[in-house]
């Protein structure tokens, strides 16, 4: 099977440091297309930068299908244009962001998310009570780390740690998840320091997008209805 | 005062066919700024075209300041990219669905919100489960009638009444909140028809974003951090 | 229009001592017939004094018709009475409190409330949870201050002060709503000094009961149905 | 052990007809001492009921302490002034509806309460949504029978029975609560005619308020402040 | 009346210690029959413990009607195996973990319990979100003295006081709730040097299983149908 | 990697009926160890069931360990003993009803589970609300087919479906869930039948398990501590 996969920012310096660990998770079964979006800004924190990048991820969404695509990843934690990618699309689509917190619910009772920016935390936190299970949830935390900085690891990975322990010790998380796909290269890790599960979105995404291939499942309409034909200027 | 309104399609119809109706709400101490959107669908009813509209109704919404104006006022039910305008704008910005729910919730126990397509009906449910109350939420119901068949009023009234009627008779509500702001002219006659409060959006939305002008609100910016600066391509 | 504001105590100190903040809201389109009640508690802290200042409260609802008024503001916010009022009032009916918490929640995503007492706070908690958007409240905590002592502002300012800081650090609050009218004089500074939106309830219940009549909207009488004639002894 | 039930109307009719009953429930360890308000409505049914009979029904409250009371019961499935009640008593206050809809509690995932009026129905609604519950219940269903009018017990009965099987049928309740104390009678016809639980709140409220003194727990001070001392007109 | 309450472990030593305590709550109305499980855990701390005892519990429940009795308590905090016990019983089944969280909720807005071990406080959290009340609890907390420990009656009287005197202070208890049956003897004590109501489960389960008995009353069988007949191997 | 699915009966019939659907699964990377529980009922459909069978689910559970397996699978929808499960093993466990749930909300906003029997409906309904997503459950409903006449394939099809229409035309289901791993069979026809996802939880059991152990996670010993030593009689 093919899934595509879309990082929602236009940072060349992103896609070129992050694409090598998207494409050793794939497998004899599993091909993945890595993409990254053509318009919109360099990093997705906020839903500002949401809304500027929303029509070039959907023209990545819309193309996977004439790629020969079997499913599409939005490659982000704050699960941009996700219900818009739902209605539009005949393929199964997964975002990392919904995805890890399904993960994180069958591991504990309640998780923490440590984000990037305060920016990026209110929006995760808006979509997990948009999704219904805030009851789940211990807290979102930030790191006050933009994304463009998370390739300085080590500060990067102090940074997620202080509010990690912050969100176990205080909060009552029992595990955390990673909130934005540009930590994966920090999740082990992250594990080993903290001793709880650390649940990284992308590689969850990958799994669940191959999982709804494999069962032949996919959005339903009646939920994602397909919209109306009518003229965009 | 100065209050910015932004149809969030780019039908220039529905634009000529509604402005009338809003210009008629200005006062000598309200003056109003009708707009609508120069690039995206011609009109607003999915998650779908919001994606496909947001650049553009942030772009209108970031105008706001040079033009003068007190507030912005999404002038659309689904309450499209609210929460990215309320990040980038220095203006109290209010939404008229929005607006239209929390009046409803003044005025009754549960309410129902009668729109325009199943996919509207969808996406104004999943907002209402983001904002936190839905427990005062009756039912959102579909009269199945697009925006741009709004203008035929009396197929359009009698299709919303249909829907509103199992409202209040099946799902238990006590009013009804117009789930299209192209619903403006219907409202004082579903209202003699319904017998129930009929809250209609557009009108709502401004005597709301007036009053944060007079009271001099606006978002509270650790609730709605300004974007950092970064590049866009 | 008249809209008239019932202060919940018969404290005539009170009255001379807010009146005249009250008085300055009103507009050329706005009269305002400010009055309190004749029966009851010299201060609305409780529900003891709410079931004690009930009658004379509904006593002077049900007045508002014969005095020309349309629209009564229950001027408290514990919003004593308010589902009786609606009930047996022609006319809409807004409080202070509710209007207040609404008005938050286009401005925030959680805010708290400073009140007077932490028996005030406890029936303001249950009102939220009863008004079902208690997901959006971050606390409701007390400043100890009694609403007869808020006339010495510099204590009072300083107590509530002290409770906003660790609402905002300690509890996530976004926004802070006073939890009592008779604080209406501390907005501004209070705002000043906290950075983040100050709601009052008596400016903003004001302004959505203007704006009800304005809109031509009242409380449902399917939720607040016309309780049946009988006698009273 | 003595316990204090209070009756929150004022129809002596009522009073005949039901103080026999109630006093069959006294036993050699639990004495009851039954009596009505002074001043207030006939019939207690909706929000504006119990503001006009609210200072009745505290002074009767308060007067259970010099006669010698060990508890208090607010006779009313409406649950009228019981947060100030327990906010003014020293002794354990407990009410007719809120204990009723605890024992639904233990006995089923979900039950509907069946009572009087559409005004009682919305007030006990929203009590129930107060007491923060409200994902237990199936419905609150009106008889349309007003107090007054339950004396006839076949027709009451008959209408009781009615609303209570569509609760069952429709809204997916597994036991009924009988919304009214003056129900008390046909609770066990109702319960043989519909093959459920069905939970009379006085009869529960006795053997709960019986409880709380054997056990010698009472309201918590910290949840229900004891009101301070203040001048009252 | 007589009433079987079943011990939920194995420890001969906790039965000979906590017998006596128990029958002294027997009156002349209601007798008791105190047992304990014959297979399974010495103590019941975990959802683990739970799964090894549960047959055994079952069989004690069964037996409990050609034994005469009238009613069931399953005398454990954790509520072990109570939805099988309910549907298989004829018999009202109480269990003292979910009547002392009823109890608590007719005393205060918001409790805390204080059990055990910290895999009890997961297990009780999650029963509560279960049972669909946790909007009242502010926290469960362990005090981290195991069951058989209990009888150390002054270590695990200062360890119950540490986390009930954070559960007020931090986490806005205003009732205490004891977490395992076996910290009976501590109640008096506890609630002595709290202040606030301390609420002792088994005591609270017998009150409630003979108020039941008196009030005729069961679980509903549209809620714990009776399982079908089948084979066990 | 060897994953353990445990069937929760004790039929030997429904085993050999069932293992070939479940062995069809397996992969070159996915081996599969299907085995039933020695003891307990013949089928799993209650709580009392699950009670009867719950050391000798157990027992497999901790077997898995010394049969070099790298994950569990509770292979059923009423997710027996889940958390018990979760305490005593090293290996990640999942469980096929909650998995099914969690896909089902990737799909669409609100599910409808279809499983055997009333009394297996009630569990899983609980099931649902002790995982805190009851938001997004349209309903549960029974086929009124108990497990082991599933074999009838054509009769059971029919019966499904016909509860299946009535969840996504009455209750708002956008998806539907079968609610017993026994109807694996059936999925692919109802699926054609219904036109919305069918969501069958083995396979889906069998998906997220191996996405754990690639993914390299298990529970959270923070939610799910080890349980201490003690004895077992």
């Amino acid at each position: 099977m093919k899934i595509k996969t879309i990082m929602c920012n236009t940072s060349q310096t992103f896609y070129d440091e992050n694409v090598g660990v998207r494409l050793a998770l794939a497998t004899e079964e599993v091909e993945l297309l890595v993409v990254n979006i053509k318009h919109g800004p360099e990093s997705m924190e906020s839903a500002y930068d949401e809304a500027m990048g929303a029509p070039s991820i959907i023209e990545q969404v819309v193309l996977a299908e004439s790629e020969g695509c079997d499913a599409v990843l939005i490659d982000c934690s704050v699960d941009p244009v996700l219900r818009a990618a739902r209605e539009i699309s005949n393929l199964p689509v997964i975002s990392a962001g919904e995805a890890s917190h399904h993960a994180a619910m069958m591991l504990c009772s309640r998780f923490s998310v440590i984000t990037v920016l305060p920016v990026s935390a209110k929006l995760i936190y808006e979509n997990i009570h948009k999704y219904g299970y805030a009851d789940r949830l211990a807290s979102v935390r930030s790191a006050n780390v933009p994304v463009l900085d998370l390739n300085n690891e080590e500060v990067a990975t102090k940074a997620i740690y202080a509010e990690a322990i912050k969100a176990i010790d205080e909060d009552g998380a029992e595990a955390i998840v990673l909130g934005c796909t540009g930590m994966m290269a920090m999740r082990d890790k992250l594990e080993g320091m903290l001793g709880v599960p650390v649940i990284e979105p992308y590689s969850v995404g990958v799994q669940y997008a191959a999982a709804m291939v494999r069962l032949k499942l996919k959005q339903s309409k009646l939920a994602y209805e397909k919209p109306s034909d009518k003229k965009f200027i």
